[in-house]
């Protein structure tokens, strides 16, 4: 059978191992064109083609479960269940989603873009599974990185302890998104790499039959067999204590032996951890060589593994990352700290300009968090570089640990507002209103990529409190860079174009599109004032009273939800100074998930754009036409 | 020397292991007389008072750090550190804290009143102790409940790799606020039972000395020796292979042991790992048999035990545990989740009428919530019953897992509100702010404990997605119970006292408040309408449009914080529907956090009163006077 004829998992029973092997072959061909045209994961779909076939091969989807964790490594899992003609449209708008998605199919039965969600989904299927007397298997497929996360953690102290029946398949690549950090990955590095393990075993196995017929005295030797021997003894021990049957570790890319291992698995009553070793990138030379890089990667040539990169100003990440280093060398307090993501938040040139002062943690939000805090109070300025989706994690911490405290944290927000194809589950449109009624936080956003570094610079001269600055997933305007950074006072926003009786409040981003609304307005004799709130906490009082003295009609325009961000710290100050004949309108994200596509296509389905805002306006006019001339409106 | 002349820690130093074991017998009589006036955590402080002593008399705080997990152990902290005098004022409004308080004394230098932040925050002092070239000694104080928290695990993860000096005791009584679940507790349990550990050692390290000399086949027998051989080989591997030197199990109440192995922990340069064993309870014979009931208690009688309990209408919590029970009588379905807390949610009745349907994941609050949404999914009804500040932990799993696939999970959401002594870290006033902004989500509270038993009723029957009901720590009305559980129809509103002119839309207990206001004013011929604002999310947007109509000035009055919940809805419906001529006056908790205190004084301190609402009525009126028996405002 070749790969185009297959459109249900069920077609692999009947093939033998062989078979499947030219399977991969194909699967691992076609992933790798139709990739070089869409981007997306490339290696660690590559990673996971016989570990996929295996599973497929051996349960039966969709009655038994597979739960991916972070579902982008799903790929080859749609390709199995008939989704290969949607390929065309990975992660475009309307098209395959790039994570496990519900609605596209059946086989897909969890949905995740943030890691470690897979073991306590799977239990909670083993549950509901025996309550209601069935019998499907719950198979979590996990990797060495989203094992660092705490939730996964409480999920297999929670699943040893109630013994249901479930398996964990440990996906070890020996990479997350990033080299993996942690104790628990030099654990897995030492079960992986004792080539002497098996033979070992054996030997020590024999030995211990004899011991209860020794005698003798403690001795220095001892001590230097200790470390080897628990692992000859019990391999796979810590996860043996956590009460489940180890299994491992099994070559990934050998069917045979994942065949063997999965039906080996299938008879152990209680939980079971499988610990596969997988090469990220398999079968494609350059991915293999640099999987990092290879992670997410964008349209490529083939031959050459050239990447096709798109042109344009710097990212605001790279803003950030140079400018974090200027910081670094003015002030020795400055440390970085990232929750496995030293790549993507640009932190990789201050790690080797700085290497004591960039702590990579792992996946691990809320223990950043919780660190930084600490960090603070002993004097150093922790620079907590997150994606704003990340960041939800470390919600309670943020609350109880920095913000009661009144730690100086700072706090970098990446992928703030839309973040393109990643979709809904990594959309950055919920900080503000998480953030935002935090006592003690400042929240700032700039309009460009040149206030952003002033605000670093603010943050850092900044010693009352928690301090925040968000910023989004695209390039910056290309704005001429200040040589000389200043500090910007606390909740100060700024008036960047003049105008009468109708006013944008915009943030961030919304700065440009409400400037272009306003060139667009002004053909039809309407004079927008654009102010760039660049403070989201504590808002510009001063300005907001004199907006309302004005009678300005007002739109907050945010990529935000709409619910608690801006447009309601807006009307709350209103209403707090009884300044009840205030006309003010809110545009932002509306109360719900907004999917995988282009950053333009979310704002356009979410109406966040200059034409929306011109449409806005004339309905504000509509309701309060203001006499330009006249100075007023009828009264 | 006697307790009261002891005023600083370091007097301690020249004391004799006697001197110190008399003290220790002084600070329990102390904590027992004191605590039977005041009420407290009483078993967990009886449990510390040696390990306490020994870490005061073998570092020297306040430079070198203590960070007790869960600062509600640190009383015994707080007598040898000089605030002795202060203990008739515990946990009352502006006396001593419950919890460790920096501004309380220099030795306290960690807030928590979360648990498992302790190590995390250890680590960040640690890191920063380093970069700054100092020498202080790092101590995180976590008990064995606290472990289970992933952000803990996520700690050890870190400090285990990083190698830093640093050391953890692990304070284990095999109980945390409830009976300890999970399989580290299992682990624990088997490293703290075993008896034979210490010889059992000396033997198998001599019979190790020889294996190298020693052949043989594999036997069946070796099976059988495997597991006792793991521990003995290696006490502690779990924390060992985790990266951490190992140390124990010593009695947590013997103060030479304790003594020497501080000492001995002292010489380790990485991280150590100190397992200590207490008693909770120790020394006072009621707590130790009920360790559970007297973790925190209200006053008691010393010599009976007998607990004082105040006379009043049922807590909202026993309204909730008793419906819950009628409800899974009902539908089969029903399952109840609970992170550590079966006692104070009310579950154990639950538990016992329905053992499979009651689920404790120990404290883990992320496991629990995506758990939820996989069981949701599975066709269960899950009940997540949480503490509204505890719930803060669990926000990224309600925005990824359980909102974003619209899973069915009903979240009981307990002390809501101002929670009283606890004070700062507990306040559950958050909840609204970042649940109302999350798509898809439906979040009501009751007026009153029969109201509470319809939204539980109206909970089981919707299954569009997440819904939740928060009820507050307080004893009900007393209200007449309706036999019969009806729907209450999603996002409706009622008016409980008709008026004109102003409402009061009114959250929870506060619509009480609001009746009580409104008497007040009908004195002085205000008619003041009291809607019980049901709904946080979806507001009533009928009832709001009617308000606006009628020109009626409006309060929003809710016992959360001011920014984002209630109050910021109902000015973003307004906006939404270009509704700009509405009077709308917010009556929240203020941006700052709120101390310890009864619930009365929490109340005043923040005019959630029916006296401030009267006050801001009067302050409408002066501003939009209402013409009774013309019914109209003057225009």
């Amino acid at each position: 059978m070749k790969l185009p004829q297959l459109k249900q998992p069920e077609q692999l029973k009947s093939l033998s191992v062989d078979e499947l092997t030219s399977l991969a072959s194909e699967i691992r061909q076609f992933l790798i064109e139709k990739l070089s045209v869409t981007g997306g994961h490339l290696a660690s779909n590559l990673g996971v083609v016989e570990l996929t076939l295996a599973l497929h091969y051996c349960y039966n989807s969709p009655k038994d479960k597979f739960l991916f964790d972070v579902g982008h490594q799903a790929y080859v899992h749609k390709i199995l269940t008939g989704r290969m003609d949607r390929f065309d449209t990975l992660r475009k708008y309307n098209g395959l989603c790039g994570f496990v998605k519900r609605t596209e199919s059946e086989h897909d039965v969890w949905e995740a873009g943030h890691s470690s969600t897979s073991l306590s989904a799977a239990m909670g299927m083993a549950l509901a599974r025996d309550l209601k007397g069935e019998d499907n298997k719950v198979v979590g497929i996990i990797g060495d990185g989203a094992l660092t996360g705490g939730m996964a953690f409480e999920a297999l102290n929670h699943i040893g302890h109630a013994q249901k029946k479930l398996m964990v398949v440990l996906n070890d690549n020996e990479m997350s998104i990033a080299p993996n950090v942690g104790a628990m990955h030099n654990y897995l590095s030492k079960l992986r790499s004792d080539r002497h393990y098996l033979r070992a075993k054996d030997e020590v196995e024999g030995m211990l039959k004899k011991i209860p017929a020794i005698g003798g005295k403690l001795a220095k030797t001892v001590e230097k067999l200790k470390d080897s021997l628990k692992y000859m003894v019990v391999p796979g021990i810590l996860f043996e204590e956590l009460g489940f049957t180890y299994l491992g570790p099994v070559d990934g890319h050998d069917l045979q032996k994942l065949i063997d291992t999965f039906k080996q698995a299938d008879n152990v009553d209680g939980p079971v951890f499988v610990h596969v070793l997988t090469t990220k990138g398999k079968g494609y030379t350059p991915a293999e060589a640099d999987s990092y890089k290879w992670h997410g990667i964008t349209p490529y040539k083939i031959e050459s593994g050239q990447v096709l990169k798109s042109v344009g100003n710097p990212m605001y990440t790279d803003v950030f990352a140079q400018t974090l280093i200027e910081l670094g060398e003015r002030d020795s307090r400055v440390v970085a700290v990232t929750p496995a993501m030293p790549g993507g938040s640009g932190l990789f040139p201050f790690s080797k300009r700085f290497p004591d002062r960039m702590i990579d943690v792992g996946i691990a939000e809320q223990h950043a968090a919780t660190m930084c805090a600490a960090m603070a109070m002993e004097g150093m300025k922790p620079v907590f570089a997150v994606y704003s989706t990340f960041m939800q994690r470390s919600y309670d911490q943020i609350v109880h640990d920095i913000c009661r405290h009144n730690a100086n944290v700072t706090f970098a927000i990446d992928r703030a507002g839309f973040v393109g194809a990643d979709g809904e589950t990594h959309q950055g449109v919920y900080d503000i209103a998480f953030m935002r009624h935090i006592p003690n936080m400042v929240l700032m956003m700039p309009k460009d990529e040149n206030e952003l570094r002033h605000m670093m610079f603010t943050a850092l001269e900044y010693n009352d409190g928690p301090i925040a600055y968000r910023y989004p997933r695209i390039n910056g305007l290309g704005v001429p860079m200040d040589e000389t950074l200043k500090s910007i006072p606390i909740g100060t926003w700024e008036s960047v174009r003049e105008g009468e009786g109708y006013a944008v409040l915009a943030v961030g981003p919304m700065v440009q599109v409400a400037l272009e609304a306003a060139e667009l307005l002004k053909r039809e004799g309407i004079q927008l004032q654009v102010v760039n709130a660049r403070f989201l906490k504590p808002v510009d009082e001063d300005m907001l009273r004199a907006l309302a003295k004005s009678r300005t009609n007002m739109i907050v325009l945010e990529e935000a939800c709409e619910a608690g961000s801006l447009g309601s710290a807006v009307l709350e100050f209103y209403a707090s100074q009884h300044m009840f004949d205030t006309t003010v309108s809110l545009m932002g994200v509306p109360d719900r998930f907004i999917e995988h596509g282009s950053i333009k296509e979310q704002r356009e389905e979410t109406e966040l754009t200059a034409s929306a805002v011109c449409e806005e306006i004339r309905k504000l006019i509509a309701l309060h036409p203001y006499e330009y001339g006249k100075s007023s409106f009828p009264s």
